[in-house]
């Protein structure tokens, strides 16, 4: 599946929510990606997946809810340590496959306690570590 | 593979970037995702992939190229289009299967013709197309 039948219409125009839930581009898992973006600061914090169950909780919780690949299990980001990602918006892309998160993420969004995961930094022939885990309140 | 090991450096310091390249944690496609943002306005553009060959490429060329899995060969973004993608910055996140690409977009980065990709919203039950195409130049 794929949303590519509906790209062309026009600004302001809607489809049923289960019309494009029915037609994302997963893949053999059952899995889009998702871009976890800070609604007020553009931070793009994570990327992580979701399948459509997650898709569901997060819309009717406004918490997001990812699926762990690794863990085989539903994500709920923050349950154990706090640091919730709280959902502003939800947008799909072109062809299905990725979903963009605006979010108001609660102090670090990484597991290694920084910001965001994004903290190896390509500078000529080095990768530089650039961030530092933040304090643990 | 993945860039656990190296996960706690403190910040500052370095790795070799072939250190890194060696240890993306790819898909069984030798793929990992990558984010392009807009450098300046953080305006989240689309996600694509990369494998290594194509990392390598935009390091040494400064302009983005991807591996399109849809047509199964390198994707010189903009190539045909005009709607070149420079490289400002390349991050790699903890566990090293997405990249972040900071990059400068000329034009729509979408294929059809938007800005970015992320055009379908959801508001509610439905879901509402966002964005229109930019007026052909």
């Amino acid at each position: 599946m794929s949303l590519k039948a509906y790209e062309n219409l026009a600004k302001g125009e809607q489809l049923p929510l289960e019309t494009v839930l029915a037609n994302l581009k997963t893949d053999d898992a059952g899995l889009v990606a998702a871009i976890a973006q800070q609604h007020d600061t553009g931070e793009v914090l994570m990327l992580a997946y979701m399948n459509e169950k997650s898709i569901r909780e997060t819309l009717e919780t406004g918490q997001v809810c990812y699926w762990s690949r690794s863990r085989q299990t539903y994500w709920r980001k923050g349950e154990s340590s706090g640091h919730r990602q709280s959902l502003i918006s939800m947008s799909f892309d072109c062809d299905g496959d990725c979903i963009l998160l605006q979010v108001d993420q609660k102090g670090p969004a990484c597991h290694t306690n920084r910001r965001d995961c994004f903290f190896f930094k390509v500078e000529g022939n080095h990768v530089v570590i650039d961030s530092a885990p933040e304090k643990q309140s």
